[in-house]
């Protein structure tokens, strides 16, 4: 079983180029999943309440997210976005989404992998008996690479922004919603590489690489309300954006990449 | 002329008490605000290129505005947001919302008031060309009192925290969102007196007031990319938190205060 979410690029969506933020794609995206599992009857509501695991006060966890994007949506454009769950791991689920203009048109894609954690254990759970609910499983292979696994950033620092975790970064679960680690990072690059990101030169670079863009983040532990973290931008040997961000024991709490797609992380996009 | 608008209160315009967030309420009020402008012709885009000022490049600014909520709306509920405007000054416009639930009780109001700035030389326009389409005027009082006109703090800073303008701040019009200075400002109170807002402690106070919450905020000068600002918080004879966003001179760009709903402010509401 497979949901279509139809979503309007709203002003909050939008910077100052009038396309929508890379993030704000990266919400939709997590909305979608949201409804879809919802549907499904195993959303985060459900789950609160027991359903799918035993009784158990259980939510999902997003672990990994790629979204590869070949433009990025204007000002009131009106986008539809496709979801499907492909596998059941006994520990991590693939979620994938498939994002088109109005005309049906494919714009981008996303792959997320989540894991389901008991709230009171805040361990994570066996997805066995989730995978028995075949019906909700579409035999359609992600769209894109799957999240690409970041290990520790090798170089030092080449820039560095220190965050606390504030109220608006608090979502729903009572820690730092997902796409705020994406936000916290985009704000530490400077204008002029943000400007490039799906515009043309994703990379900063100077050179036009097609307009797309693609990030792929890793969720290690979770941001709570006053905890000082550190965003550490690094590079990689093509240029692309690699970033850390460490909390006050300096153990790294996320990783993520940016980069211009058609590198080897898209290549099934192509 | 006046136009309903249904929302959705989706995952990120709550936190973790599972209601909206009071300043994702001012987003709302905000978009039905530009829908309507747009369906009425002069909206943003209109204004850009020329239509309802002579050829001049337009944009609408807000200049002050009052959200006051008798309740903040839960996860996935459904409003309506019914707006219209009510007269024009010379060289300031109010437009008026009533917020409802999907049963169609009222559960909130906001007055906005807005000028129209020349967008080269950002100066002030005057409105009496707009008060001649009188087919955009409902003859409808404000639902609430208009928003309070702030004079500067006259305390010390009982609180005060240091703000950098970044990325995520900005938005289409290329400087600070509106409801960005009220997300900073709600950033910088402590967790418990967040907590309270709209859940029958707006003021903090410990003691229920009803479940309301009401901000009257004022904008004085653009924040752009950048800028560090500081958010200085103090309190009034009644418990109201007042505040002042200041820039790196010391000059006030926005000032407002947060109040349980049932102060002189909204009496009309009551």
């Amino acid at each position: 079983m497979a949901g279509t979410y139809k979503y309007r690029i709203e002003p909050r969506d939008i910077d100052a180029t009038l396309r929508a933020r890379i993030y704000s794609i990266g919400d939709i995206v997590l909305q979608a999943a949201g409804d879809d599992a919802d549907m499904l009857g195993f959303g985060v509501r459900d789950l609160n309440s027991g359903v799918g695991s035993d009784g158990v006060n259980a939510s999902w966890v997003l672990s990994r997210m790629a979204v590869d994007m070949s433009r990025l949506p204007s000002r009131h454009e009106e986008i539809a976005v496709y979801t499907w769950i492909s596998d059941y791991g006994r520990l991590m689920t693939t979620r994938n989404t498939v994002v088109a203009d109005s005309s049906g048109q494919q714009i981008g894609a996303a792959v997320t992998q989540w894991a389901m954690i008991d709230l009171d254990t805040r361990k994570a759970l066996d997805l066995s008996a989730l995978a028995g609910k075949s019906a909700s499983l579409v035999d359609r292979e992600p769209p894109i690479e799957r999240p690409r696994r970041l290990g520790a950033l090798s170089s030092e620092c080449a820039l560095e922004r220190s965050h606390t975790v504030v109220y608006s970064d608090i979502d729903f679960n009572g820690h730092a919603g997902s796409m705020k680690y994406l936000e916290w990072i985009i704000d530490t690059l400077p204008a002029g590489v943000v400007a490039g990101i799906g515009n043309g030169d994703a990379d900063g670079g100077g050179t036009d690489d097609g307009g797309g863009v693609r990030f792929d983040i890793n969720y290690l532990h979770e941001a709570r309300l006053g905890e000082q973290l550190t965003i550490c931008v690094g590079s990689d040997a093509d240029g692309d954006h690699l970033f850390e961000i460490r909390n006050s024991e300096g153990a790294a709490i996320c990783r993520a990449i940016i980069s211009a797609v058609g590198t080897a992380a898209s290549i099934r996009h192509k």
